[in-house]
Parts: C-alpha cells; structure tokens; sequence
C-alpha cells in the first residue's frame, strides 16, 4: 500500500502500525500537506492525512476508514487474532476509543504538542509555521496529565484498553503517545499504569520503525527508543 | 434504543435517521450536556452525542460507532438495501463522507451555527451561555458557501453523494443540512444540484421527524417543513 503521511502526525502513525500488524507493505510518502499540493487536494479535498491507496485503487482517506478497510479485506490473513473484536458492544468500544485517540487527544493533547514543537518550524512562516505559541503548549500538556488519568483507569481495570484483547484501540493510543513522548512530553509520572501498558505495546515489532523515525530539526527525548524506560 | 441526544445537534439527528431507515424504535432523552451529568459523564467520559442503548446494553458512543452498530447488528433486516455498500472502497468512500459532515461540516458549519443561535439561549450564561458571536457566525456562513459547492460537485457527477447508491453518507450530509436549514442559514442559491438532491431525502419518511423538531427560543424557518421549498 502507498501511504501518504507525515512521520510525527499522531492517525498516520496509527495506519503504519495497522498496515504492520496485518504484514501489509507500505511505501510510505510525505504529504507536506500545508503546501496543498494540487494533486493531493484534487483527490482528497479535506487533506484529510493518512491518505491511502491499495494497489491502484483508493484513496482510502482517514486513519480510522482505513482500520476498517484493512481489517475488511485483510484481518482473516493476519496472524493471530483480529484487532476488531466480533462482539457488537466491543467493537462499538474499540471505535470509541479509536476515535478518542484520534480526534479527541489529537485535538487536545498530541495535534496542539507536536504543531508547535515541530511541525511549526518546518512550515514555512507564510503558511503558518513559526514560532511556538507557549500558551497552547502549557494547556495541551495540562490536557496530557487528565488523558494520562483517563488511560490510567483503562489500562489498571483492563488487559488492554478496550478489554481483554489487544485491539485496534492499543494501537490509536499508542501512535498517539509515541509522538508525545519522542518529544518528552509525556507524563508517565501521572500514572504508572499508563507506563506498564505502553512498555508491552512498544516491544511488539511493529512499533519498531515508529522509534526510528526522526524529526529534521528536533532530536528525540533520550529514552524514546529505549524498551524499558 | 434508548438515545441521549440534542435535537439541534447534526449528529445526532443522523443517528435518528439511521435508527429510523432500520424501522428500530426510538426513546429519545434530552442531554443537557452543559450540565455534566454525574450519570452521564460516568458512563461516556467524552461526553460524545448521541449516546445509545441497546436494551440494557451500552452505551454506543457517536454517530459514526452508532452507524456501523446497526449496519452489522440490523442491516440484513432493512427492507431494500443496505445503507453502507458490499464494495470495499465504495465503503471507504461512505465512512469518508460520514466523517466529513460529522466531524468537518460540524466544526466549520452546523456546529457554530447551531451554537451561537440555538445553543447559547438554552445554556446557562455561567456554563458558557449568552449572546450570539457575531465573527463566529460570519466565518460558518463562508464556510457553508464553500461546503454547498463542494456537496454540489457530488451531487452533480453522482446519483447520491457516495455513488449510485442511496447510502448513510446522504443521512448525515442530509442531518447535517437541516439543522443549518433550521435557522434558514442554508445557502441554497449557492448551488442548486444540493437543493435538488436535499428535496430528495427531505421525502423520505425517515426525515418526518426532523421536520416537526422546534427549539425551545427559536421559530423554524418559514420553508422548513415544505417539502417543495
């Protein structure tokens, strides 16, 4: 699959550990979307990133539509068990929680962190990039320390987020504390369970290429990389 | 099922339509969300509109986990055909659009709109209440100019905004209208492929309901109920 992304937006992290965990290959594209290349607003009006293509059919727009793409055409291939769970109410679960990593700590924690800290001084000023508004910085890492309570609770009643089965939830969450913490913005102090539970999801192998990833002009936290930090 | 909404919300209207084109029976329960219910916010931390139950079972978070609930649990029931197509990337394209006016179209259109003239004259001043935003309301109304001929464009090249099929893509572009259709803040000159396909779904029998809707403070627009407006 081709996969057009950026390497420090929390949802197309999330589709690369989706393609992983299906065995899927990927050839992975930048999108530097605030360029509104043509192309790419001709076939996705929302520049909507992840963009994906399947061969030569797609895009399959959004990370959360290509979960259930993958696991549509490809979760009988995967080995070992499914990432949507075949109870109703579960799947239900693992959607909410998908769309709580992707839309709602995105927009409150991960979005407003890694745009000021890194997508801003690779934008160029016309476009919006520039310096990073510490006013937005200081609310989004008030917000990490209540998500981390929140994931706390989850991870502390539960095997893994949505139940007892690693999910797709496991791996939304993951993306999305990935990039927070390749700056050293997560809180693992907050909760400890919080800490448990990513150190099994960042030993799996399709974490792997999310810990090499480096941004142009900010080095990575010195424990990022590390399994047992 | 039992469904914590707002009837001014668009998602949540879209879920009633869906309820209501798998002829499944409705309770619906007013949320003041404003007030952050103990029993509310207990159960759907995010405190995620609408809210459903099934029996006793529950909750379902959202418009779009509510969606695909009913189309594995009841779709093979619905009297014609289903509402999310067979094909996979005919899928992607549903939950694409799905997501464009649930999310997109509600944060730059129907969300600002339906909060600063509805909204603000229910919600206690000190919970955020009070008068309309005059600038929020002038950027939602270029936005709906902008939305109208991207919608226009679909309704042109296509026979329903996913493709040839009927699908809950046109529910919840056609929940998402009508909120704004409401307060008579649709822009319907602006394109007039939209106003033919909305007269389309605005017949259908699961859109009556809608149509009866008033809010407490503020009277409908006069053509709000006709079906030839």
């Amino acid at each position: 699959m081709i996969v057009h992304h950026h390497p420090f937006l929390a949802p197309c992290r999330f589709a690369r550990l989706v393609l992983a965990e299906h065995a899927l290959e990927q050839e992975l594209v930048v999108e530097p979307f605030w360029d509104e290349r043509p192309q790419f607003v001709a076939v996705n009006p929302g520049m909507t990133l992840p963009m994906a293509f399947d061969g030569d059919r797609g895009p399959i727009c959004g990370a959360a539509v290509l979960m259930e793409y993958v696991d549509e055409r490809y979760g009988d291939g995967r080995p070992g068990h499914r990432l949507m769970p075949a109870d109703p109410f579960h799947r239900a679960e693992v959607r909410r929680l998908v769309n709580w990593f992707t839309q709602k700590f995105e927009d409150e924690v991960s979005g407003p962190i890694v745009t000021e800290r890194i997508l801003k001084l690779e934008i160029p000023n016309k476009k919006g990039g520039g310096a990073p508004d510490s006013s937005a910085l200081r609310i989004a890492r008030q917000n990490a320390v209540s998500h981390f309570h929140y994931i706390g609770s989850l991870a502390m009643s539960r095997n893994w987020l949505a139940g007892d089965q690693f999910t797709f939830a496991d791996l939304a969450a993951g993306a999305a504390l990935s990039v927070v913490d390749y700056l050293g913005e997560a809180p693992w102090q907050a909760d400890p369970a919080v800490k448990a539970w990513y150190q099994k999801l960042k030993s799996r192998p399709s974490f792997r290429p999310l810990l090499s990833d480096k941004a142009r002009l900010v080095a990575p936290a010195p424990h990022y990389a590390d399994l047992d930090f």
